[in-house]
């Protein structure tokens, strides 16, 4: 206790900071005297931080309140957090498309741009694409490269926590690429590089369909699916990075191909072809028995995964993304296979964040990084000593 | 940080005395002034800490080394924590055993005592088993019941966390029965009941083939499997009490049921009958084809199972446990074809615990509770405050 208080006066001034910031974030405005109740801290304590915090351009003094202007005598000085000071980034690299999102400190969206891409473009050039992206997202927004503070990468594939690739079927030279240090050469800021189903549980979290459940898995529901889980509010990524990558389980139940399962001709379908995949959708609504029968079999498969993930982690929720076009149809029948096989079946619900999610966990994830390094002390812990 | 060393003395002498019995744990003998050394804490502070422990029997003088005699003046009085103050009991409540340890309060076993059980044995006979049972292994270590300080219970079936038994299908009445409420009856002290795979799980960790690995997934392979995960070093129980429970996956795949998949004759085996399969498992390894068919068979499901759990979860380590007999005719098959359906394979190793793995884990919770108890002192965060 007693080191805490006295020995190391440079990590007191970074509590009490990360207290006063903790007391205005999410404010609108807030007078020295309110922080001075609401942190225990004393009033010239208050005062230092907040000249400290104002230097640095984090805290900025707020307009006056037209009732303070009326009443007698100087009215208080009411400071806020400068959510504007500094940006982040959201970035989807996938397949088909690159995805940025553009946020400021307080993960409000600013601005967003997509881009399609071709499946079969080279790695050096999807890179490209994205740094193509990034640029023009800076630019029609009006901010400053030099102003990002963090950079949140999804990204299909098992991914190390220093951001290279392991391992990934999906795209084009994606395999043992050092993605985050390639794209930290474009940014003078952390990059951190998260595989995308993960990205996009972390999403549905913030403000998708799992917003206040602390234990989801969502399922990136493909041809090749993947998943991602939170426990206890926590993204779970496994020893080494490759939890939810069921995609290759129904090999073992000796059953087709997944390109096949959709396929109404024989012919399999291109594993990323999604409007080849909601027409199936759809022929399977009208009624057709072909495609019907296409339906049951992808149906079945994604039970199964879905059923695998149930079982081995007991989720309170499972949120199903992935494909938008079509995916309403599979909800029910997924709810009520999951019922027979799971002893303690989960809540199944839709995405509610569809393409957007992989680029706004990716978001989130940066913002994470940026409020880890604003408002958290050390935890002292007897136990761990 | 003030409010801690001012605002509230019992915290403090709690803190104080929680520091003082960690510095003695696993010390044979510690002398005041080397408590001050390592504590950081006054003379005058640890003398009270000491005296308060010696009084509540928690800490024993400890006698003196020949080397302190032979020296001149008055030797240095030395203290070690009293683990024998108290006592711990782990019991495993399986289908066709019971089985109990008892340890004093560092964990140590004093005796252990297995009573076969029949597995149509109703539920409140089994009860009175699990009674018996223990009050014969308290008399013959001649340990007093009063002194137990907590009970960890181990048990298939879905677990609460107060204890009750949501679902469980190996046992007849266990399906709702309030386990833990019904044990308190008969301890004075706390009784913890857990999944019996995630007990064996917590003791391959503790003193199993899992020691210092901190990503586990523990496999109880039967011809009903259940497996128990640590993830971080913590038991992952699931939103419901649910993980692991992959009894029902192979149902979704429309292969046969696990009775006849070891079956040699088309006759299907009963779920728990050990010694026939390890008949089957000797006539394979000796070379009848009809035992090699059903053990690949076998093989084939459990390396679905563990499959479908790795892909889920991605442990650093799979411990195979269960039926002790002929399990060491899995590892090499399962390796391989874990290696192939696993974008990152895991290790596997077999149980170091066999047949004690499921009590030693209850123990290592009853154990746990009481460190918990002892040792652990208030977490502070600024983030969750």
């Amino acid at each position: 206790m007693g080191r805490l208080s006295g020995g190391d006066p440079s990590l007191l001034r970074r509590i009490n900071s990360a207290v006063v910031l903790h007391a205005l974030r999410g404010e609108p405005a807030v007078s020295l005297t309110e922080l001075v109740q609401t942190t225990g801290l004393s009033r010239p304590t208050v005062e230092g931080v907040i000249e400290g915090l104002a230097e640095s351009g984090l805290v900025v003094e707020a307009p006056q309140e037209p009732a303070d202007a009326r009443k007698q005598g100087r009215p208080a000085r009411r400071f806020r957090f400068h959510a504007e000071a500094g940006h982040l980034l959201g970035v989807e690299i996938g397949a088909r498309q690159i995805r940025a999102l553009l946020s400021d400190l307080s993960g409000r969206v600013l601005g967003s741009l997509t881009h399609d891409v071709a499946d079969a473009l080279p790695a050096e050039e999807r890179l490209e694409r994205v740094r193509g992206t990034v640029a023009e997202l800076l630019r029609k927004a009006g901010v400053a490269r030099s102003t990002l503070w963090a950079v949140g990468v999804g990204s299909p594939g098992i991914v190390e926590t220093d951001g290279a690739v392991r391992l990934s079927t999906a795209l084009p030279g994606w395999t043992g690429l050092p993605l985050g240090e390639r794209l930290r050469r474009s940014f003078r800021c952390p990059v951190l590089v998260e595989n995308d189903a993960n990205a996009a549980a972390v999403a549905e979290h913030w403000k998708g369909a799992a917003v206040g459940t602390d234990d989801v898995v969502f399922v990136l529901a493909g041809l090749s699916p993947g998943a991602g889980s939170l426990i206890g509010g926590r993204l779970h990524r496994g020893f080494g990075g490759a939890a939810g990558e069921i995609g290759a389980l129904h090999l073992l139940g000796r059953e087709a191909r997944p390109e096949r399962l959709l396929s109404t001709t024989g012919t399999p379908l291109h594993p990323l072809d999604e409007s080849a995949v909601a027409e199936v959708f759809a022929l399977a609504r009208s009624g057709d028995v072909q495609a019907r029968e296409a339906f049951d079999r992808f149906l079945q498969r994604l039970v199964h995964d879905v059923a695998a993930l149930v079982q081995a982690i007991d989720p309170e929720l499972v949120v199903i993304g992935g494909w938008a076009a079509g995916l309403d149809g599979v909800l029910e029948p997924l709810r009520t296979e999951l019922a027979r096989y799971c002893l303690r079946p989960p809540e199944v619900a839709l995405s509610a964040l569809g393409h957007e999610a992989v680029a706004t966990g990716a978001l989130r994830l940066a913002l994470d990084h940026v409020e880890e390094q604003l408002f958290a002390v050390a935890r002292t812990s007897l136990l761990g000593r």
